[in-house]
C-alpha cells in the first residue's frame, strides 16, 4: 500500500507485517526527503517510525488517546492521520507544524513543544473518561530524554496512585538532545542490559507496572507488547529500545547533529551552505569564547545548560575540555536554576544559558533561590525574538514582561555583539547582582557610539534623585543617547535599536524631524533620571520592543511617564497568539516597520 | 546545659547523649510554648528536633553547610545557632522569621520558603567547593512531602551522576501537610516495612547510595549513622523514620491541623478563639461550598490541589465525601495544571486552586499547556494580596504581572463574595476560555452596585471597536462605574475597590472633587471602549492594584492612555523587595492610603 493511499488507520490492522514494514521504508524515505530539502527534527522521528505504524494498528485514535511527550517525534503520526501530503510533496510541505495541534487532527490531542508534561496530560485524559464514565484507551509516548525533567516524574508519581487504564511507552534511544545525564540514565542502561529484569528499576519503584522490549523496530515484537498491555486496568510503563536516527548511518553515527537539522546533503549527511548563519548560532559560539575566555582565567565560573549544550556553542569537544567548569543537568531548568544558586553561594561564577521559552520552566527558582539573596548568577535568555523561534510553542515573545517583574533581577538588552560581550564579561566578574542579559535578535557586530542622557544638551537636572534600584548599580544602568534631537524620542530596546535609527532617518526625510534615538539598555524598571530628562525634552516618546508590549518595557515607560505631558507610544507585538507567521507579516501586523512608525507618529504631533 | 547557655555547635560534640535529650526536651518545650502563643510551623519542627541536634553535633556548621528544604522546618535549628532568645523570651518572639535567612546568621545558606529545591542548592553548593578546591561536607534535609515536587526528582537525579560528598537526608514522617499522594508513598513505605530492604528503592534506582533509620528520635543512633555517613564520597541517601508532630499527642494525632497552627490551648489542643477570621480562611469555605455544588449538579466538575486542600477548604471529610471529584497530586504545580490541561480536554470542568506564591511554579504549563488551546480550565488564585502571606518567601505580590502575561488567560478580580461566587460558577460552566480569578485579599461579602461604563452620562462613542479579546468574551470584560463623578476616575481592582470608594469620599469632602470609581473586574489586558470614554470624561485616571505595579494593570492603563490627554497615576507596590512589613507601613510606604491618594491627586490636577 501507498502511504498516500491509506485513508484511515483502521486500514492498518488488515495489513500484514510485511506491508507494515513496506509503509516503514516509505515513512523513513519520506523523512529523509523532507528533512534533507528544509530541515526539521530528523533523528527522533527515524527513530519512532516502527513504534507509531504499531500505535496506530493497536489503539483506535482518535478515539484512544495518544499523547507524545514534546510530540518533535510526531512526523510519522502525521503522515499516518490524513497528512502525508505535508512530507511527500514539496508543495504541501509547509502545511504542517512540527508539533501535534488539534487544529490539524483530532488524532492529535495537545498543542504540545515542551517536554516533560505528556503523563500529566494523559492522566487527565484518563480521569476525564473515569468522571464521565466514558471507555477508551489513553497512551503517552516519551522519551528518555524527557524523563530527567521533573514535571515527568511528578506525572509517574501520579500515576502510581491512580487505577485504571494508562499505558506509558518510554521511548529509549539512550539519548537526549545531546548524551543523556543523571542518575536515571544509569538505571535506563542497567534495565537495556539485563532486558528490563534488574531489581532497580526507577518505574516499579513508583508503583507502576513494567516490561521491556529489546528491539523497537521489530513491527511484530511491538504488536505483541502493545496488544499484551492494552487492557490493563492500572498504569504501565513499556520500556522500548530503540535507535535514535535509525535507518539513516550519518543519524545513528551523530544524533546531536540530526536531533534537528537544516538541509543536507543525504549521500554524505552535510549540511547544505545555508544562506545565513542565525543569531543564535552566532551569539552561541560567541557566548562559547567568552565563556571559555572566562573559565581560562578564573577557577571560579562554570557554564550550565538545561540539555541544550550546542546552543551556547559546546559540542562534545567543547564540553569535554570544560570539564566540571561546564555542567549539563538534563532538560531540568529549574534544577538548572536552583544548582546555579548553590554554585554562586559557595563562590562560584555560573552562566546559565536558555532559551527564552524554557526560562519561564523556572520562573519560580530564579524568583525565589536566585534573586531574593541577590546571588550572582547570570542568566543568557537566547531566542527571545520574534525573529528566531516561530513555532507557537517555542516563541521567545514572553520574556519581558516575565523577568523583569522579578524583584532583584537586572535584566540587560545589548543591541550587538560587541555590547553583549560587554555586558557578559562584567556579570561574570561581579557579585552584588543577579543578572539576566536577553539575546538581541539580529546579530550586529557593533552598536552605535552613544553618550548618556545626562549629557543631553540644556537638560534641566532630574526632577528628583532616583531611587536606588539593582539596575542603578550596574555599568549599564543609564539609558544611552544614540543621536540628539527634539521632538520626539526613539527608545529602540534591544534588537530594535536600529528600528528606531531607520525611523528616525526617514522622520528626517519626511517630516524634516530630527529625533533622538536611545538605547535603554536594560528593561528591568526605568532609567528614572535619564527618562525624565528625555520626558522634558520631547513631546512624544516612542518605545520599541522585541516581544509582547503587554506588561513589557513601553508600559514602564508609559507609567512612569503616566502624569507628565509628554506623550508615549508603547510599540511591541500584541498579547494575541500568533500561531504561524513570517517576519515582515507580524511586524508589519504590529505597526513596527519605520514607514508604519513615522506615520503613527506624525499623526500623534 | 541551658538551651539559652548554648554559644557554639561545637559544645554540643561534648556532651552525653542524656545532657543531648535534655536539650530535646527544651527545644520540644520552647516550641510548644512559642507556638501556642503565637502560633506557626509546629509539627514540622516537633519531628526534627533529635535530628537537628545529631547534624549540628555531627557536622560543623556554617563550615559544614546545612540546606533544609522548604525550611519551615529549621526552628531547633534557629534555637541551636544564636537564636534561642527568639523561641524562649515573648519580647523576642518576631527576631527570627519562619524560614532559613542568610540575614539572621552564616549558618543559614539561603533564604527558602518553596519546597524540593533542597538537593539541587546543596549539589550546587558541593560542585562550587570542588570548583574551588575546598573542603567541607554538605548536608541536605528533605521530607517525604517534598520528594514530590518535580525539582526533588531533578535534584536526586542530578546528585546520582555526582561524585563528591554530598549527604542527603530523607526525613521521613509519612506525611505532606495533608497525606501524601503519588507512588513514591508506597515505595517509602515498603521501605519502612523493611527497614530499608525492600529491593524496589526510589534512590538506588536514580542511583545513590542509601541508608535506613527506623527510630528518627534516638540520638544516640542518629548520632551514629551520620557520622557513619559524614565522609561519603558518593551521594548517599539517608532515609530516617520520623513522626510529624513528636512529644505533643493532639499533633501526632492530627499533624494537617498542627502542620501550621495559630494560637491554642495547650491542655486540650483546641485553637483559642481567633479575633478575625482571614479573608483566606473565609474565600477557602466559599469555594469548597461553590465546588461542592457544582460538583453536585455536575458531573463534570473536579477539584484539584497541589498538596494544599485544606486551602480550599477540603478537609478530610469534605475530599471524602468529593471522591473522584477531588484530586490531589501532592507539592506538584506544573503537573497539578497539566493534569488539569487533559482533564478539560477529556471533558470534565477541572478548578485548580492554589496560592499566588506557588503559581508562579506552573507558568509554563499555564501557558502551554492549558492556554494554547484555550482549554476551560479555572485557576483559584489564593493569598495573592499585601494583607495576606508577608514572609518573603510567599508574598503573592508577582501574579498580576505574571498571569496577565499569558495570552489567552482571562484573568479576573473579584471584589467581593458576591463577585466572586458569581465569576467561579460562570467558569465552572463555560468551555471556551481559560481563566483565573485572583481572590481579593480584604473579605467582603457585596460588592457596590454598578453601571457598565458604556452608560456613562453623555459618554461620546468609542472611538474604535475594541479589538476581540479573550476578555471581551466574558460576562465580565467590561469596567463597571459605581459612582460616576468627573475630572478624576479612579480604577479600584479587586481588593483595593473599597480604597477607590474611600479616596472618592474624601476627594469629595476636602476638594469637592465629585471622583467616577470603576470595578475593572479584570486585569488581563484592559477594557478599550470603557478606558476610551474613562479617557475622553477626566483629567485623572488612578489605577490602585493590589501587587507589584511594574508590569501590571496600571501599567497596561498607561500604556493604553499614554497618546491621550489624560493622565494615568499608576498605584500599587513598588518593584523592590521587602523583607517584613506591617500592612498600615507598606500601604503608607507606597502612598496607598486615601489621604495620601488624596493629596497627590491635588497635586496633579
Amino acid at each position: 500500500m501507498k502511504l498516500q493511499d491509506l485513508k484511515d488507520t483502521s486500514q492498518l490492522s488488515a495489513l500484514s507485517f510485511p506491508e507494515l514494514e513496506d509503509l516503514a521504508q516509505q515513512i523513513r524515505e519520506a523523512l529523509l526527503t523532507k528533512a534533507s530539502q528544509v530541515g526539521g527534527h530528523l533523528a527522533p522521528n527515524l527513530g519512532v517510525v516502527e513504534l507509531t505504524l504499531a500505535l496506530h494498528r493497536t489503539f483506535n485514535s482518535p478515539a484512544g488517546k495518544l499523547v507524545f511527550d514534546v510530540s518533535h517525534q510526531t512526523y510519522p503520526h502525521k503522515m499516518l492521520t490524513g497528512r502525508a501530503k505535508a512530507f511527500l510533496d514539496p508543495a504541501h510541505f509547509g502545511d504542517v507544524s512540527g508539533f501535534t495541534s488539534p487544529l490539524e487532527s483530532d488524532h492529535d490531542q495537545f498543542t504540545v513543544g515542551h517536554t516533560s508534561t505528556s503523563v500529566a496530560l494523559a492522566l487527565g485524559l484518563a480521569k476525564a473518561r473515569d468522571l464521565l464514565e466514558k471507555n477508551y484507551h489513553v497512551v503517552t509516548v516519551i522519551g528518555d530524554g524527557s524523563l530527567s525533567g521533573g514535571e515527568a516524574f511528578e506525572g509517574l508519581d501520579a500515576a502510581g496512585d491512580y487505577r485504571g487504564n494508562l499505558i506509558i511507552i518510554v521511548n529509549d534511544n539512550d539519548f537526549s538532545i545531546a548524551e543523556n545525564h543523571g542518575g536515571i540514565y544509569a538505571n535506563l542502561a542497567e534495565l537495556r542490559r539485563t532486558k528490563g529484569e534488574a531489581h532497580k528499576n526507577y518505574f516499579r519503584a513508583l508503583g507502576l507496572d513494567y516490561r521491556y522490549v529489546e528491539d523497537g523496530h521489530d513491527l511484530q515484537i511491538l504488536c505483541q507488547a502493545l496488544e499484551a498491555v492494552r487492557d490493563t486496568e492500572r498504569p504501565v510503563v513499556l520500556h522500548i529500545h530503540t535507535v535514535k536516527g535509525k535507518g539513516y548511518p550519518p543519524a545513528e553515527k551523530n544524533p546531536e547533529l540530526f536531533h534537528s537539522t537544516g538541509p543536507f546533503d543525504r549521500a554524505t549527511g552535510k549540511a547544505l551552505a545555508a544562506g545565513q548563519t542565525d543569531a543564535a548560532t552566532l551569539f552561541g559560539a560567541d557566548t562559547e569564547r567568552i565563556l571559555k575566555r572566562a573559565i581560562d582565567q578564573d577557577k571560579h565560573v562554570v557554564g550550565i545548560t538545561a540539555g541544550t549544550p550546542s546552543m551556547m556553542g559546546f559540542w562534545k569537544p567543547e564540553r569535554n575540555e570544560a570539564g566540571r567548569h561546564f555542567i549539563d543537568v538534563g532538560i531540568a531548568e529549574p534544577a538548572a536554576v536552583s544548582l546555579a544558586a548553590g554554585l554562586a553561594k559557595g563562590g562560584a561564577q555560573p552562566l546559565f544559558a536558555v532559551r527564552s521559552t524554557f526560562v519561564q520552566r523556572a520562573y519560580d527558582q530564579i524568583a525565589q533561590d536566585v534573586c531574593i539573596d541577590s546571588l550572582p548568577v547570570t542568566f543568557v535568555i537566547f531566542t527571545g525574538s520574534l525573529y528566531a523561534m516561530h513555532d507557537i510553542t517555542h516563541q521567545g515573545l514572553s520574556d519581558i514582561p516575565l523577568l523583569s517583574s522579578i524583584p532583584n533581577l537586572t535584566y540587560l538588552c545589548p543591541t550587538s555583539a560587541a555590547e553583549y560581550e560587554a555586558m557578559l564579561t562584567w556579570s561574570l566578574s561581579q557579585r552584588d547582582l543577579s543578572v539576566a542579559i536577553k539575546l538581541p535578535g539580529i546579530y550586529q557586530e557593533d552598536a552605535p557610539v552613544a553618550a548618556s542622557c545626562a549629557a543631553l544638551a540644556a537638560a534641566p537636572a532630574a526632577s528628583a534623585a532616583p531611587a536606588a534600584s539593582a539596575a542603578a548599580k550596574t555599568p549599564f544602568s543609564t539609558y544611552q543617547v544614540v543621536r540628539e534631537g527634539s521632538k520626539v524620542a526613539l527608545l529602540g530596546l534591544g534588537t530594535f535599536l536600529p528600528l528606531a535609527e531607520e525611523a528616525a532617518k526617514l522622520l528626517k526625510e519626511q517630516c524634516g524631524i530630527d529625533a533622538t534615538v536611545v538605547n535603554p539598555r536594560f528593561c528591568s524598571g526605568v532609567d528614572k533620571a535619564g527618562l525624565r530628562r528625555l520626558a522634558v525634552k520631547h513631546e512624544l516618546i516612542v518605545t520599541l520592543e522585541d516581544g509582547r508590549a503587554e506588561g513589557g518595557f513601553g508600559d514602564k515607560v508609559a507609567a512612569f511617564c503616566g502624569t507628565d505631558s509628554v506623550k508615549v507610544l508603547v510599540k511591541g507585538i500584541s498579547q494575541e497568539l500568533v500561531r504561524k507567521y513570517s517576519v515582515e507579516g507580524l511586524l508589519e501586523k504590529n505597526g513596527l516597520t519605520a514607514p508604519q512608525l513615522v506615520a503613527e507618529i506624525q499623526e500623534l504631533l
